[in-house]
């Protein structure tokens, strides 16, 4: 029943060489541009945005137009046969079918993983609601390694909301594999990293420190990756007003900073990051977005090349007795889908949406 | 006035021998993938869909993309300038003369032939209201012709609403032309196929029989063709609730079924298909609708290359004095178009939604 | 800051010269299409619409895949990162980052040329609220040199809402530029064309005269160009039922107009001409959309070749203590924005949105 296709769901399903891969080829491919045009020519990129990312879609679409592809797809559920109560397996398995990639997004978590599992294309992440979006990471490994020569030795701020924040999560987690990382983690009491990552920090052997000001943290800093504060997430209005100064960047804390530390953000930034910043030529998160637009065109080239190894979706066990308990979760909307968990030290861990289950809780479910 | 193009609005403009022409080559490209890349080169379809249809606008899409050719076009007419009021007339027009084929979609009877009159290039119908889909009953000959080996000497069941359904009119109007065809219609009481469908089905001297249990009928069956019953025909909830069981196909009804019959569904489809029926090898709907992408760049093909002889759009009379009765017929929203009728044995079929007047009611209005 | 490239905001930023070659060139376009296909193979268009508008956005889009180039863009800012709050600038910036020219459409005034200010490629004003709209004015040359064999010597009459109609400003401004034209400006009284266009006319030495009667006009006419009037110009529907048919153009006016006199209209058209004036020879409104696409591919193409000399997006002081006076303007929205004014003769006139204001005002502001 499972298709067998390099699809790009969670970049922990791959070894760090395959991103080392991607990243490497990403850099050849903004050298040498021209070797690359219509290496994709006669093939179709399928892109299903079942919620919109102008920025994300952008990126890919232009990826694969300077490639030589052509696309297809939706950006706006509302006008699609969405609307007509279709179930996201039987629109991605239509859409695969037209085409040699998908790329898909979606607002429930593990979704794209369920897609691929019926798809006969390759299918690529490009965001499940809170879940994963490893081209994002992609990009920010791309940008590190392109403009701080290496992926190793780097003290790297992270500024913001560090709960929510799945980008600020992978990238955490990405870094960790790589020698001599040491981070940063600047927040909010409130809003501070999540233990289960913190953890994993710290099994790869790596340091962090957490900090509640950006000014005193900014100039041991090499990179400072900023990140968007929901006001939604402030007890008050009044007390985002006054929390915005501390973790908000400006010309006069980048005075503090190193001559060559470099200012990232995922975008879209509302107003974390002050105007005048952008002219400062160590800001770059707008040349990072561009990066995306080249690690996305590695990767579009390394699956339709198949040089990336396919790996199987599930690998865990069907317990049907066993439900999910994350209500975002796809298991919960689309009830024809295996229960797979893993069991990772008598913690199962659903394998569409990676919410945890101690095993001693699921005897009384 | 009328421009002359090889538009394909209705299948029945064409003979027989067209249609087989057009199955042919999908076949052959389906086959020959590589020698048809860029055999539209340079060329531009413009899809104009004032209804969304995401799986036909794909469809339609990926065909002209695999043939080298490039897309322009609307999904969603809120956003486009028919919200500022512009006719269909000048939209279409305008369209047409920036592309070398158009292809439309509108929620309005008739629509499509009304902007093939006054286009600049040649326009394929992909659904005027509840009126015609030549499109997919193309596709269902090819999946027919390619699967069973001919289309002549089937056996061919219609399950669900087979009263409103005009895939299913189409497709027993198109199967009647072949030899040694019989057709098995299986629906409630309520959505029985219409007189005048039957009348046809008899007039080409086929067979049919109408049974109201799917169960009895799928053993004797080469194919069925399942259609999605809505909510909104039945009586009240618990009706709908009773009849889909019946109505509905699953694992257990599949059984009962021959070792090659094959399963068709124009999709999307809700419930009507059980989802343990996908994994059946007899379960050809999605294949199906891959085979509309094959019958698609057949069709672009053929008609780019003009090897599609041109049909004149009216054939009948303009009588001003009579109107077309079906207010969901375009002469209805649209009073500068002219008042055509062919003449049928005294009754006045209308040439834009085929709606049927007897003449002497004409003579009271 | 300002990066250097040949934007297009504002046709008076080039020299006359500029636009004939660009003229020229799209006839030559049409002429020998087989010469371009491919001119732009591998290059990427960015369509940014924050405002519908299906005709302008298809004319560019089948411009460029004519030419041979790939398409990424949105049409729905409803469905965009727009929604999520990112300004004009970040969108602007990171889409010009993947993409050689981007086409952008706002109902901002000023807009345009501020995007431009940062982006990473050539910017197309496709239209910036009621302000401009240049390549609707290159499409009007290009359609009078094409039909009408020459700019000059014409006798050209405008139809309609003359005070309101950024394309008659625009125009009428632009074929001042040539020899021995006269304008026939009919309107009503309230619809008159401001005073500083009709300066401008005289200031190159050019007549007009201002009637209020479209019957007594058309006679001398070589051109009419017809303009929408929107109902909600007029004081009550009683006023506005009165004076739709001394402004509309039907049959019966058309046969007191010359036999070679061409009728254009920038559409979409509601009911200002009558449809029966469609069929009439004459009546170019459908082949002057098509001419658009000519003379988009032709501009895209004189851009990407660098062809065009670039100009200075801003060319006047900034001078922070005074604010344009529009609340349309750009610069009322987007604080960062240099206050940047022309000096024209003791007249400030503001470099977004051409607004102007007096000196001695400003000292009390």
């Amino acid at each position: 029943m499972h298709q067998h296709f390099p699809h790009l769901i969670d970049l922990d399903n791959y070894p760090v060489s395959t991103w080392n891969s991607i990243i490497n080829l990403a850099i050849d491919i903004k050298r040498n541009q021209h070797i690359y045009v219509g290496a994709c020519n006669g093939r179709i990129m399928a892109t299903l945005f079942y919620e919109p990312s102008t920025r994300t879609q952008m990126s890919f679409q232009s990826a694969m137009l300077r490639l030589g592809g052509g696309i297809i797809g939706f950006d706006n559920p509302a006008t699609s046969s969405v609307a007509k109560g279709e179930s996201i397996k039987d629109t991605t398995k239509i859409a695969s079918s037209y085409s040699d990639i998908v790329v898909m997004r979606h607002f429930i978590e593990g979704s794209v993983k369920a897609a691929a599992l019926t798809a006969d294309c390759p299918v690529v992440n490009a965001g499940d609601g809170g879940h994963l979006h490893p081209t994002q990471t992609l990009t920010d490994l791309l940008t590190l390694r392109a403009e701080k020569g290496a992926l190793s030795g780097l003290t790297v701020g992270f500024c913001g909301d560090l709960k929510n924040g799945r980008t600020v999560h992978s990238l955490l987690k990405a870094l960790s594999h790589y020698e001599n990382n040491k981070f940063v983690l600047i927040s909010t009491d409130e809003l501070k990293v999540p233990t289960y990552i913190k953890d994993r920090i710290t099994a790869y052997g790596k340091e962090y420190i957490e900090v509640n000001s950006l000014e005193e943290a900014i100039p041991q800093l090499d990179v400072l990756y900023m990140t968007r504060i929901q006001r939604e997430r402030f007890g008050s209005p009044e007390e985002y007003e006054k929390q915005k100064n501390v973790f908000c960047l400006d010309k006069r804390k980048m005075k503090a900073a190193k001559k060559d530390m470099i200012v990232l953000h995922p975008l879209p930034r509302v107003d974390e990051i002050a105007l005048d910043v952008d002219d400062d030529p160590r800001a770059l998160y707008f040349k990072q977005a561009n990066y995306g637009m080249y690690v996305r065109m590695s990767l579009i080239l390394s699956i339709l090349n198949e040089d990336i190894q396919t790996q199987p979706l599930l690998v865990g066990e069907n317990i049907p007795e066993i439900k999910c308990h994350n209500p975002k979760c796809i298991t919960a909307s689309e009830p024809s889908l295996p229960h797979s968990f893993r069991n990772n030290n008598g913690i199962l861990e659903c394998e569409f949406c990676d919410e945890r289950i101690l095993t001693e809780q699921c005897r009384f479910i």
